[in-house]
């Protein structure tokens, strides 16, 4: 049959990722690969899971086992809140919905807010996995740059600006202001009150990502955005991929009571409600104890990592690479000088068995070409070096090639 | 701020359930709920989930913590297509595809297919998760009547030729065939022949939703209208919350390799994947020889429960009650001669600590006013007998109300 006439017009539209593509190269066990976002697998607490999950089951199997409420079980709920409320912001269980994934999350803010034609604003360069689970919705991406401080907030007014001169008005800007994906960076404070002010003064939503904030290494950590906000315009996501275990698609969105209760009938024809077994693993690896400790083993093990990583970019690429040291989160974003194209020399790497995403993927306007996100969470230090070395001599020769 | 103005097209139709509202009510622990549609807590293998759990994590935590394929885990999905084979399906681990739950499947589905105002035929009754899943993408439901044998195939010709006349093509055809939620019928193989050969005619999808084809009580198994599918039109789906654990959140589709793609697509910009962990868990459920004893044990438990309510329909409601004794299933479906409409008379039955779903919430035409849904799989059979014999009393004086 010829079922592909019987497509939607959305679907018409979505082609298998690239990058999906590209990852399939990355599979070869001979390939370091900087490419995924994948935790370190030493990093996941097995031991301690095996002693929460068999209590879990034998305390509260029926429970735990069962259908749960859509916005998630009311007790972890509010051990949620009552974390996010130490991070300053105004949270009751009331302002928490679990969802399946900060990937559900995104999709279900897709879903409540975004109609085909709509327009919104993310950073360049942005999270791939927001651009896709937006791009569902068939909208237009707005872009506007980041530096060192974050999205450039004077930038930010004049693409509203120059928005609202065309007619158009966006639902919303979306950030990941904190050890930002693909950037490393992380937005200062003044821009974070800044953005508030803008979303206050344009009636703008906005929706910050943070599924790295609690990975620091070096600094304070950052007021989250939801913090500042007064006026319940501010939907804070956040995850327990980076911090337990990914394969749990356990993360939680902290919102308005009102949009929490938009967002929970939209999670309901998504998927009835979050697997209820892991919300309560979950809940017993906060209360006790387990997750604070646990946060403090990953940074004490990514760290050195991310050192390694810089002094490799700092060995073994060409000394005009331009590059950030970023002070948590799981991510390095180098940008090579000239004229290489590295979506063009990633199967050069892959020939040298080394992996890594390239620029252009993170961009919604088409920029990046010379740039690359480097993952430095999921490898030893060892192979960080060797994968490193091995893509300094591919860059080498391409720069040579390039200026041939 | 004023949130509302920037909702969706799609969300600004989507209120609260009603259903779910009054589930609210049933909350009470004194309410014998016939509600839901929730396994037997008795049911869990608690035991079988510590051992496995434990052996997962030891064996395998490190990759069943870690993200996973989009598609599921392989070898789990090879499981799957070996156990639907032997129901007669076509399937290798390619036309196999992992969700997060049957609803998730379902609004995969309507993403991959559904265009605002698009058609498509349900039976009457029908699922009333389907109806939710699907309303979120703007359609139009079309209705056919089922009887003792499932849909009727010769009022679904006339409906697709009547809606040909109007210049309306429907999207696809969704039923439940086996044990069917909520009228508990089985469509015959005849009917599910005829439903084929229209498929192929008129070059429809055929969606077959089989939570409940395991759950046997009497007679022999039902053959899946996929096993009759030799176009690749129908997409089968099937789930391990009747069988193992709603909590898991874990299920599956059969469809074409083509579909399965396209199905994966939608899925990435949903939940990135489904829980890795409880994929690994079910996958040695099965292969342990756990699942197969499982559903014995469930069959074993329910049967008497169904024969409990059946016995209190004839014992507690009047004689002219149409009912059908379902031969497999969680569901009773009931109704009351007379001018009875159940929706209003449920505020009646919650005040008698009893409670059922109306009719007309399975309904996309307005029907089903003075039907019921009881569910027979949660309650003991002590339960089943004492909230039957309320709620017959209920029946019984709103009947008097009526004829006065």
């Amino acid at each position: 049959m010829h079922i592909e006439s019987l497509f939607s017009e959305r679907m018409k539209t979505m082609r298998p990722s690239e990058i999906r593509e590209l990852l399939k190269l990355t599979q070869n066990p001979e390939i370091i690969s900087f490419a995924g976002g994948l935790p370190n697998p030493e990093a996941f607490p097995v031991d301690e899971l095996v002693e929460i999950t068999r209590e879990i089951l034998e305390k509260h199997g029926k429970m735990a086992l069962q259908y749960g409420p859509t916005e998630g079980i009311r007790g972890f709920r509010e051990v949620l809140a009552s974390r996010c409320a130490k991070d300053g912001m105004d949270a009751t269980s009331e302002n928490v919905i679990i969802t399946t994934g900060s990937q559900q999350g995104l999709d279900m803010i897709g879903r409540v807010f975004l109609d085909p034609g709509d327009t919104i604003i993310v950073e360049l360069p942005t999270y791939l996995g927001a651009i896709n689970a937006f791009r569902a919705y068939e909208v237009n991406f707005e872009g506007v740059p980041l530096d060192e401080e974050g999205m450039k907030t004077d930038l930010l007014e004049e693409k509203i600006e120059e928005l609202k001169k065309k007619g158009i008005t966006p639902k919303f800007i979306y950030v990941v202001p904190t050890f930002q994906n693909p950037a490393g960076v992380v937005m200062s404070e003044s821009r974070r009150r800044k953005l508030i002010d803008i979303a206050n003064e344009h009636d703008l939503i906005v929706i910050e990502d943070d599924p790295y904030g609690k990975l620091i290494y070096e600094g304070k950590p950052a007021k989250p955005i939801k913090a500042l906000d007064d006026e319940g315009r501010v939907i804070y996501l956040s995850t327990f991929s980076k911090i337990l275990a990914p394969g749990f698609r356990l993360a939680w969105i902290v919102a308005s009571e009102e949009l929490i209760r938009k967002l929970t009938i939209a999670k309901q024809a998504l998927d009835l409600c979050s697997n209820t077994f892991v919300q309560f693993v979950a809940k017993e690896f906060i209360e006790g104890g387990y997750l604070d400790l646990h946060i403090m083993k990953i940074i004490e093990m990514y760290r050195p990592k991310r050192d390694k990583m810089i002094e490799a970019i700092k060995n073994y690429f060409p000394s005009d690479t331009i590059f950030y040291k970023p002070r948590g989160g799981m991510f390095a974003w180098v940008t090579i000088p000239g004229n290489i194209d590295t979506e063009e020399m990633f199967l050069d790497a892959i020939k040298e068995k080394v992996a890594y995403i390239h620029g252009k993927a993170f961009y919604v306007d088409g920029g990046g070409a010379n740039s690359m996100r480097l993952n430095f969470s999921y490898s030893s230090e060892e192979l960080i070096d060797e994968g490193m070395r091995r893509l300094g001599k591919v860059i080498e020769k391409k720069l040579k090639e390039t200026n041939s």
